[in-house]
């Protein structure tokens, strides 16, 4: 066992403590619309940036010194990889947040060929699994690493290699198993390389026919072998390539609607993501929501100034009150949760850092959660949305026609004054709760 | 009859010409992959930038100076739009481009109500309609003004009152009506306040709803009264709104397909939309090829650096090309075309500016096409990109599933190395047609 | 007199307060780091914005309506001018706000020639020096409108004609006038067309020179009239010019330094204008105060999503208070204020929205300040700046060379290990605060 | 001796050249503007993204394939870094430029301490200069890597810890010594890390004393031993760390005049980081010269819409051919030259496709600087820009006053009208050339 965290005590709910190692807002007990915090917030852990990144960026290389790391655990990989599950489960012991996630390659050391891959997923799960027999931490959602190694550099399912897309199909096949396993709630997939770097080179059409044709497998065989979790597709508009297909939750919609997906996947919306794809992060929450494809999130947020994906955790509460407040206008999540698909800045070396950066975030949500609550509670704003449309309440304008409109219009001299959009008064009423 | 462009002469193709009033690239009647290069391009000139807007930009007013303007026509506004009229047909004349766009509130005066804009818009398009009579240039697509007058400032089709709804419906019967009168070849869609500038006081749904059911009556009563033209949405993420509906053709594809319209409507992409939406301009037009929903461009370049949106002439012979390397691959214009919805800088105060600024651009096409046909001539791309995916002209893989993939993985070892993506030396052969 | 507010009753401080017509934070006479909270804050309302702007944008004209618009008030500007004025005092009589701040061409009618300027400038200046004296609100600072008319379409100081630079220099002369006999605090200078849209049709070096001479007047000018009030000028990048060369705090400062004015004039920071250079408002802040040129600040936000400069009023409290944290760690302001050059969304078209809006902006900064100076005097986020460079304390390292230094790292096997930045620590201090 | 580029042949100019191989554009002998084109262009080939980088990017490691890369080399440092040197000499011999670039930690093993590293450096330049007495390919410029070491995470002469200031220190100090001993024309420093991630833990006004110091002795120690070439900045504005000190031209201007440096240090600017600053490439050339401090540039094109920086080979002749003209405007390059600090995509793998990329980018350049060079010589665009200025060649405005201007515009009744800018006019004449 590890003693990474050198004696951290699990953090406790004191809303007067001090320091950044107790909750001073998230009581993963206190009732929150009918329902307990933490069952609203579903806090998840991403294995990745905690435990596996390094702290390198494209300038400079690893910072973090962690005893599971290659270059220290001494060569043998399945040990440093058990190590670094022991270290998970430490740290989810001191937060107590109830979720984790993971890809298989942050998990299993890498392998040659798939059969090593397989056998060494297969011996870290069964690890995991036994770790989480004495842990209350669940897992939220699996998926595969279909970006990292060289093999997918030109896309996975969107390679112009069948052989890439037989590895990649593969692939998941052993994730939605190990997702299944280890009683994963969802399977997540994010398509990193399926894009391009130049039009020069690619066939869209074709792409698309292989991105469609993956997803209906992997929903299929999902579906047969009883994995009863919600899939979900991570938008991203760029970032490794230069255009990634799942753009935006638009565009992803569109992707599901024409292979008549709609109904079997959903979204899995990071605020990062959204801001780079253009649009603010409750946009998409809503957007989701309105085509009924909402799934889980990913809360980090990025810098609006770095046009790269910062991936830093949430620190401010309005901003995140207004995520919630689309979430929980959604109905709130179901089989979702809040995921930190958050690193540490590279700078951050200590493992308190780590912890501390969770406990942050978690009361950062809970705060802005509760926020939304109350104002979704009051109503104030709902009931100004309703009122701004209530004209549409009677009458069957959308059933008529052009003709019978201009009729219309031209008989009753319909010549309709403008009303105030009361934007800044809405955003009042916003800050009073928030 | 005005006198506005005072005695130039109408332009002539000379590839040794002088000055910068001659065609030194544009032969119309140049043969291009069996086409002549007019057919090919198939010109047109935006009424608005070009006759209506006054130089105006947020932070100072009217720079230019026409006798057409109101404050310079002495307040007959009929006679002001007639003169305006004139002046874009003696411009017409002069360059020779085969054709034209408009809105209804470039052509006609505003109105006090529904009843009088139409009656105007009438008497403009008999107005115009005997002017065409005497001119080569025809009408590429006419459309409806929904985003200038105040009564639309919270949307057209999507806006909480219904009867702005009305009012706007009504008068794109006015328009369709306008644009089959005058032989348009195409009819288009901008919802320039079709979207939000806040979410606090927006339904999204159903203001999707409402924008579905608008779009339907358009096609239907265009179909209706026998206007056989393309009907087309052209795509913009932002400005004037802070997010507008029909955000990119991704976006547009997935509205399309909800209201069941992809068949039926088509895009018009703009290249400065498509910058702000995040994509390059080819993107977009590879995209709506590939989704089978291609029309119509808007040949404007937008400052990269800018963001909004600059509407310049073009001017960069390189990325031209690469989009009609685009619209050829495509198949070329049917009813669609090149509309220079471009507009002068507000320092370019002569009238031989804009004379200027449309025989530049059209050199610039003319360069950009030329080239982008003999590249597709050659083969040589087309050649290198079916080769990168000759992989999967054997083979069902795309009709297996994960379990048989898995095991044919597993069971021929298989373990792909990656191959080049030759990026650079695809670069390098575009070069040498550009 | 006006009553364009229509009985709205001065906006009180309630801390339980209902409605958006209560200062719920805001009390003025709080006292903060010893000092009262009016005198902190230091509020002020922009003329421009809340009276003369129409609520047009680049895709629609006015959408308010204000009796003292030109087309409302029936074409005696003079008198339309005098109302604007009196509708201006009777919301800062509502407000209570300290400052307001104003163009010339806010509060006169366009002249014909400068004389006529002059006349009516010097008449309305007149009439809203009356008015001031039934008032507490008093003139933050005075500015010329160098940007608006077709004349300084190409610049003013840098104008390519010299009659251009003479007709902006006369003006300034009577604008700096003006702010003198109404008391006011400063003088500010925003180059809104001091730069280029081309390069290819701009020199420079030139326009750099016409800039420095401009302002050196201005400053002589100001001190031998005896105007002692700070002169400042606006950094912004862009928009409505391609390129201004006011870009940014760090350009203006290498400008002041190379015509010897470092010492003399000073910056008035925007939030939306540092977003449109790539910068914090509060790095502008820092860096404006490290440099020794900090003076006042335009607190409007930008939404960082859209290219233009919205001039939002501020209403998320996190980032208003990094902002008055820079202020106060700069010693808050001296001659300078919190200027709101926010305008209300053209949809808000309601008196009341005008008082609301910046009844909910003053409580925004209210809030964002106090909880930036409870987390000064708290000490915690200092203490750890301290203690990071604390190594620096001791040593002449910097008086060194570099052959002395290599020898010493040699000689004493100088080999740091680096050590965390604890940036998220540091947020999570930052948010027990805010 | 290494065999990497198995057996390509020395790249010929040749204008009908076939395939991707042979300068088509790009003959060194051809005269221009009375120089060889060799000597204009003075192309640079980056050690550090030919020979150093792996293929890696922040989603995904090592794409490329070196026989001198870790992995591969079996151990030996010292031979890998040889084995390196020869090939990077190998493609030297093959493309025929005259110059490369190098940091030490490209071309050296890093050692366990400063003084392994100085070894090591001294080991390997003895090497190189071996080499280049059977090399045409000069040394144009060398530089100190003062940020991928992870004890510069927070800075190199910026850190908070005076052991890193002098670690970087002792460490330029032996950069300078190896590039004087290669005989290199210039000494860049770029400050990757000399910035901030977050202001929270940052004292500014230290840290800039910090950087100040550190060239000052940089310089001095240069000018000391003898070494005269040029020292340059090299300006970015972020990336890798949120906020760079040497933000652009106009920052780094600043910062050399606060420390008396602005004629002893020059800029050496890169396309990618001008865009990532707002700015085109040919502002900061321009500015550059304006000011005085222009030197050298890096000529890789970044993504316009991707926010990192992609480092891309040129491929558009217009633009790189605006760059090109504002060189030539300046004087062409002394000691400066045009390096391309571009690096393959990672899916070009094989080693034709480093040869291809700057075979092509080569030739874009050799395409840019004749065009330039054209329309410099033709003159057009210059008279027009000396024309558009004329009016302030007489008159000494400049040298006036306030009141004497006011005076003399009411006296004069000065009224400007404006004249046209003629941007598209000039886009033309532009085009004529290009």
């Amino acid at each position: 066992m590890t003693d990474f965290f050198q004696g951290i005590e699990p953090v406790r709910f004191d809303p007067q403590g001090d320091g950044d190692l107790t909750f001073r807002h998230y009581d993963p007990d206190a009732t929150v619309m009918g329902k307990r915090l933490e069952d609203h917030l579903r806090f998840s852990v991403a294995w990745w940036h905690s435990f596996a990144w390094e702290g390198g960026d494209p300038f400079g290389g690893q910072t973090f010194q962690r005893p599971w790391f290659a270059d220290a655990a001494g060569g043998d990989t399945i040990a440093a990889a058990k190590m670094k599950a022991d270290a998970a489960f430490e740290m989810f012991d001191i937060l107590g947040q109830p979720f984790f996630c993971f890809h298989d390659a942050d998990i299993r050391p890498e392998g040659a060929d798939f059969a090593e891959n397989t056998a060494n997923l297969d011996e870290i799960t069964d690890y995991i699994g036994t770790k989480m027999e004495r842990s209350r931490t669940r897992l939220l959602w699996g998926t595969a690493n279909l970006f990292g190694h060289r093999r997918y550099m030109s896309g996975a399912a969107t390679n112009p290699d069948p052989d890439v897309f037989a590895f990649a199909a593969a692939t998941v096949k052993t994730c939605i198993d190990a997702t299944k396993k280890l009683g994963g709630q969802n399977y997540v997939l994010w398509g990193g390389r399926e894009g391009y770097e130049t039009l020069l080179n690619t066939d869209l059409t074709r792409e698309r026919e292989q991105a469609g044709r993956f997803l209906c497998m992997a929903v299929d065989y999902a579906r047969k072998i009883g994995f009863d979790g919600a899939i979900m597709i991570e938008p991203k508009p760029q970032e490794p390539t230069k255009h990634q297909y799942d753009y935006d939750v638009a565009t992803v919609y569109s992707f599901l609607k024409d292979f008549g997906l709609e109904d079997e996947v959903k979204v899995n919306i990071e605020q990062g993501h959204a801001i780079l794809a253009g649009h603010s992060f409750e946009h998409e929450l809503a957007l989701a929501a309105s085509l009924g494809i909402f799934g889980s999130i990913d809360m980090n947020r990025n810098d609006y100034q770095s046009g790269w994906d910062t991936d830093q955790f949430p620190d401010n509460v309005p901003e995140v009150a207004r995520a919630y407040y689309e979430v929980l206008r959604a109905g709130g999540f179901t089989t979702g949760g809040t995921n930190f698909d958050a690193k540490l800045r590279r700078q951050s070396l200590e493992p308190v850092d780590l912890i501390a950066a969770h406990v942050g975030a978690m009361d950062v949500c809970a705060r802005g959660l509760k926020a939304a609550a109350a104002l979704l509670e009051d109503g104030a704003l709902e009931t100004a949305r309703e009122a701004r449309y209530a004209g549409w309440e009677e009458g069957d304008l959308l059933d008529s026609d052009l003709e019978s409109i201009a009729e219309k219009v031209r008989r009753e001299g319909i010549n309709p004054e403008p009303r105030s959009g009361r934007q800044e008064r809405l955003e009042n009423i916003w800050n009073r709760f928030v």
